[in-house]
């Protein structure tokens, strides 16, 4: 149903704190490689998704901003926002657009400049992507403080220690060194990560993806488009999305994001992925490591561990390159840097590459069942995007 | 190209000031009118899209707040802004996502609670739906300085006079006196309005539309789903999305919004309507009057009139019922009121309750040619959308 959509252009800038980029400069630094990756230019872009949450903006129209910086006028435009999975859904949606035939190449483009900062304070207006009515201001919940509760709930469940939780931001850290694009390019180890100071218990300051700037984009085109501009298109095979209450006060399970078990289903649903058995279709996964314990419960909400038995993976190391199945090569939220809305964009560049196998040798994975998969969650689990790429052209 | 995708349901809050509902309440006035009127219950919407702007809002994740208020967990949502023009956006969107063949039906709801306030001031912050770094922080632009500049070039170049622009307020606030709906339920005149004091000269408070509270909800469906549902689908037969410079300053013409203009062309191409004449072709239009000065560029830029003539429709009421085209049966922005990102989504819903003769008796158009037009600008022209809706379903 609908046409089929491939990505044939993608771009990243530098992440890190940007101080020398404003919104439309460092949204202009992944768009400008996109379209010279695409080999197009901005008169072939029919629309254009911005993805940024940006609370903490000073400017309060980003896609018009960008837009006119990067030569996109009179092109039609929106600005989407999913919290943390912003990116993801502006994928979906620049998908469906081409896939619908409303046009037949559009640019989704994420951004977000958390250093430019506010009143609130990023750090109180992150606080706040929840229920802040209810949870935020009458209960003081912040951020890491929800995720606290998921880590309570899984290591009391199934024995997970903190040195586990350590274990993924060592990993993240590994192959964020590895990628000159992330924002901390340097290992760290179990010892430094458990030293470091507490955020909220058990979280640690090095559990946490940082505080980021950054941008990343991607072009998408219709079938025939695709074919005429890229040999490797890497098409758009399944894009699963949910979302789950406000309020965290109103679920029931801990250990699980429902909306990430839900849009995995509809994904592998629609990509024909045996959802008992995922990794076997899988090259290599990006997942939403906002904090480490949101990597293992991934791991779990997709599929790729048992219930209880992600911990397993990380304490065994099968989500490094050569393991079971790689996760975060590009250093994930944690080492790479989660600048909110454009961490789902970065996802989608990111596969592209390793898909196409143009990533920095030492975090390449090995690319033999043409398959990726983008796992973006926004807010705690209050929407999910699963999204699966593939080499090979979706069958009908 | 793409799927046949008709609108099934509609429903529309009580605009005003509200302090009696938060804004998941808000929109769940709405969108359990649209529910009702398509004849489906949440567990059939596959997907919502939630049109708020809200850079005041307390709730910085509104879609999740009005997802699980509404009841609509565990659908996939995502949050749209498109300035003022964002209702359209999210309709466009869910449009296209059933077009797409992405899921069968889709809610667009656009809510926006302006009263709840905030730092900046609802009025600060519109005042920065420009370019802020440039024009509103070192020029101290507001918004309706923006609009007034593009006044006093029109009136200077056509010779229009604040009488005019207050004609526009007259008629519109006709209309709104008969729709039960609309924040202003009273009919002015034009000497009360020339009385009104000056906002930005020429400009006057009876000149501008005002702070508003209130959501619109659209049920959209596949052709399948549609025939099943409905025997008065409402087609969404073409849309057109355009966006110009983020700056003022790097316009040339202050007489016509360049993004409405090619917006209207694009959904002119595609709904096969005459570009020269279109007003044979349709019904009844909405167009955004945020200030008078708006409506009578739109009639122009949409080709209602000839350049420099919009302000001959006005002295001579042909956008009354009757006329040559009525235009804001429901009041308009400027009498219904204009709660940001509800607008387009509460025009697409007014319109299909016009094209099933629904409104109240004073206010109906005569529908005979079974076409209305949406006009929807966001910022100054930053973004415009023109969505056709017809009563008979669009040829391929």
């Amino acid at each position: 149903m609908g046409r089929q959509v491939a990505i044939v252009g993608v771009g990243h800038s530098k992440f890190g704190t940007r101080h020398d980029a404003n919104i439309a400069e460092l949204a202009w630094e992944s768009i400008r490689q996109a379209l010279d990756d695409a080999g197009v230019g901005q008169e072939d872009i029919e629309y254009f998704v911005v993805s940024n949450a940006g609370g903490w903006s000073s400017e309060p129209l980003p896609a018009v901003v960008v837009g006119e910086y990067a030569g996109l006028n009179p092109k039609g435009t929106v600005r989407v926002e999913a919290a943390c999975a912003s990116g993801s859904a502006a994928l979906k949606l620049a998908h469906d657009i081409v896939a619908s035939g409303q046009a037949d190449i559009v640019l989704a483009v994420g951004i977000e400049k958390m250093n430019e900062s506010p009143t609130p304070t990023v750090v109180e207006y992150i606080g706040r992507a929840g229920n802040f009515f209810w949870e935020f201001q009458n209960f003081g919940l912040t951020f890491p403080g929800y995720y606290a509760l998921y880590a309570t709930a899984y290591m009391h469940k199934y024995g997970a220690t903190e040195e586990d939780l350590c274990r993924v931001a060592v990993k993240n850290h590994y192959y964020g060194a590895r990628n000159p694009k992330a924002q901390f390019q340097r290992e760290i180890t179990v010892e430094a990560c458990m030293n470091s100071r507490y955020v909220a218990w058990p979280l640690k300051l090095f559990d946490c993806s940082p505080i980021t700037d950054g941008s990343a984009a991607v072009i998408v085109a219709s079938e025939e488009i695709a074919r005429k501009l890229t040999d490797t298109p890497v098409w758009i095979r399944a894009i699963g999305a949910a979302s789950d209450t406000s309020n965290l006060s109103k679920r029931t399970d801990f250990t699980s994001l429902r909306a990430a078990v839900e849009a995995a289903r509809m994904a592998y649903r629609k990509a024909g992925i045996d959802p008992e058995n995922p990794v076997k279709h899988i090259d290599v996964a990006e997942v939403h490591d906002c904090f480490t314990i949101a990597e293992i419960l991934a791991y779990e909400d997709l599929g790729f561990a048992k219930r209880g038995e992600g911990v397993k993976l990380v304490r065994e190391e099968q989500t490094y390159i050569g393991g079971l199945i790689p996760v975060n090569l590009s250093g994930g939220l944690k080492a790479k840097g989660h600048p909110i809305a454009a961490t789902g964009v970065s996802m989608a560049a990111e596969l592209t590459r390793q898909l196409r196998q143009e990533v920095e040798k030492e975090r390449q994975a090995t690319i033999n069942k043409g398959i990726a998969l983008a796992h973006n969650v926004g807010g705690t689990g209050h929407y999910a995007y699963v999204t699966i790429l593939s080499l090979e052209k979706p069958s009908k």
